[in-house]
């Protein structure tokens, strides 16, 4: 459908869908996967504790996952610092065939926000070693030129607290990343609705990463299936350019002199 | 596609389709055309000045529009009352051959914010008259309920000034009318984005009306299509429900015990 | 302090206080008291149900108020109608020998929204009958205007629902207002907290009337105080002018060169 | 006034005045001068560039700031790097005689985003050396608490970008960053507004820095003065808690029943 330059790529990979999923807090396996297919998502991030390290007995939740277009991008969640972030890279290579490795680096249990220092440290040793790092942080404009020069792969802001719905609080400062940025800039944490999806993509976002909003609604198939279309209509709408606001009302209907004809 | 009972539903008329366009301020008639197909509305507003009343020499922009899934629906633009507001329902009705109308009355030529009095009185008039009357007002939750009492088949309420593509504005009030209604709420003015509209679809409204954001963008097509996407996907999202915001984060990804193991 | 041009003019009458109050919901009728000598306000707002219409048992509430520096100003929350609004202005121009009103209809219990058919019809009867009349309304800029011809002394638009604290929620229909009306602007329902009120004054609104965010708070009586100073800070910035809001950062902070030197 | 446990303290120095100011971008020195005193500010950043550090001919900026209640914090505005920083800050104290030093490490020119890791570097270094450290920051939650770690005198997280006027855009993050923080919480950049103080204040904030939107004002002085009551008035609301907001309206005057007595 879209043209070769208009997919996104990261590394070497290149995606027909710029939305990316995460496997947390659905009710079950089956589900799971069913939404994903809805979703068209290419890429899932799956924590590192779902993965049977010595390969034996895999969890049903990555059992699912296997499909030929979908690719899994394992994530260090529940690490505090560079040196468990580079372990756990480490261990999530061998066990699931990837250099690719999501950096979640939150010492802070109840907000989950993300380290920036601990984050940069651990993008630049995982680049040195051949991962294809990325790295999830505060949309921070200055730390993602960092991490480009750090050698990553692409850049997560965030939008708003993990897991909090609370949309796009930090709009300012994505158009800011995106202007700046030569690295994919995908808005990770946050998004609460297809409309938080699609703004994003509206600015200018090369993907977003959507979990608990489908995972936790009462209906995840059509939830994916509603953030499937909202990415897909917010990128036409980035391609197509969109007006920009004006104070004063310019009617689209033009007034009518009909009534003094 | 969807089922019936979740198709929407105006006077004795469905419609597959919850985006309604307009026919001003495209670059050509062609573009319009265009736009219009990909978007797939059902239902376009088109000023009375654009018809001919005396039904010989059609603007171009009003022949475009002959397809059978096309319902017209001829606006009163441009009126500063009830009476004339009346007087152009007829007009229409003869020249359009439809008893379908959008009232539109603004008094105020700067910010073309309709006046609620001369609307209430000529959707009871109307109403009296046979006509479908679908009003565009202000978000206010009383008019919308006496405009029901009215007669009104749909009621109009803006998210913001006519043209101004600031966006929902008026969402904690749409909140209310979508709460209280029994008829559809069509959310008409200010939507500039995918994202405003799947935004108003989200939170319940039963259509948008769509008409600068489109025909202004660079690309009238591609940008009519997002929002047909957007509107799809709100209302998908509408129906999975939404996740509330919560303020404390709680991580998609649960927290790994596997270094500690 | 203030020169005598800048003071609020409302009918014949000058206020030095922009902050206006009202008597509900305060856990004492001692607090109350404290609370509005704090706050500088010179209009009180009272619901008539307080009020002894045979004037013999006064409600302590009202009894507290009889200071000279304080003009009551009795509403008429509770009627649903013109018809109910016009015997509530005379049952209160009896009992509190005022003929300053008030006018708050809403037929709707849950939202207190008011009505604007029904409001604009008493302001146009209790104006002809020589009432001061002052009523509550959606922040509806054609409104306002009609308002006005029917010979009202000001226009109350609200912020938020009544009561609900989320402060100004209609400020790009508010600043319409502000920028058309010929009769004093004041902003009555959802300011919850002093910058709300100082926002409304910043952008030109003639006073605010502020009541539940004072009378639940844990302090009444300090809150007053902040509301106070909120108002009179709003007025000053109002009229110093504020700088406009600007894309690109321009540091306040020269870039020095003293490193290069 | 207010007692001496509400007082913001600061290493070892107390302020009565939780509004903090900077010379820059004012039209003359005279103004500069009576507008801080109007604003009753203690303390006032000034950019190095300003200052002549061999102490023989004083900008007249810095010669206007020579007042006992006012505390001189130099600034490292146009440093790119923690060693340019350190190198920056001993200038000031050679040239101003103080250990305080506002760090302000910003490498992109054009929004003037400040840099986390070069900052935390900087003040690790300079806490060493017996500096007063302030560093202005990103609204990042996890870095604050590093800055803590080390020996940071408080922090200075930004509402949005310098000079940009916005206003509080990471109001969410803030509120974090306040409920975590152990050293007091100053928001520096972007207050436009006495309401944007104002808000900063009553979510908990210990004081603001405001700059620019003093001094482009049309009146510097006027305007200080009302960023003073601003920051006075939110302080008092802090303390007296506001109301959170709700859903459902409830009238502050009691609906009532006297029509049908």
């Amino acid at each position: 459908m879209q043209s070769k330059e208009s997919m996104l790529k990261i590394a070497e990979r290149t995606f027909n869908s710029r939305l990316f999923t995460g496997t947390g807090k659905f009710s079950s396996a089956a589900v799971m996967e069913e939404a994903f297919l809805a979703s068209g998502s290419e890429l899932v991030t799956v924590a590192l504790k779902r993965v049977d390290v010595k390969k034996q007995d895999q969890d049903d939740f990555v059992v699912r996952l296997k499909y030929p277009h979908i690719h899994l991008l394992p994530n260090t969640s529940g690490v505090r610092n560079a040196k468990e972030a580079v372990f756990a890279a480490q261990l999530a290579r061998e066990a699931l065939e990837t250099n690719w490795i999501k950096l979640e680096i939150h010492p802070d249990p109840k907000y989950l926000m993300p380290d920036p220092i601990e984050t940069l440290k651990a993008t630049e040793e995982l680049s040195k070693m051949g991962f294809i790092v990325l790295p999830y942080i505060h949309a921070d404009p200055v730390l993602c030129k960092r991490l480009e020069d750090a050698g990553t792969a692409a850049v997560m802001p965030l939008g708003s607290p993990i897991g909090s719905n609370k949309g796009l609080k930090t709009i300012d400062f994505l158009e800011i990343i995106i202007s700046q940025s030569h690295v994919p800039v995908i808005v990770d944490a946050g998004i609460g609705s297809p409309s938080d999806a699609a703004w994003a993509m509206e600015i200018g976002a090369d993907a977003v990463l959507v979990n608990t909003a489908i995972a936790v609604s009462q209906n995840p198939v059509l939830m994916a299936q509603a953030f499937k279309l909202a990415v897909e209509s917010g990128r036409m709408a980035f391609e197509a350019r969109l007006a920009s606001p004006v104070n004063y009302a310019v009617a689209s209907s033009p007034l009518t002199s009909f009534l003094d004809e």
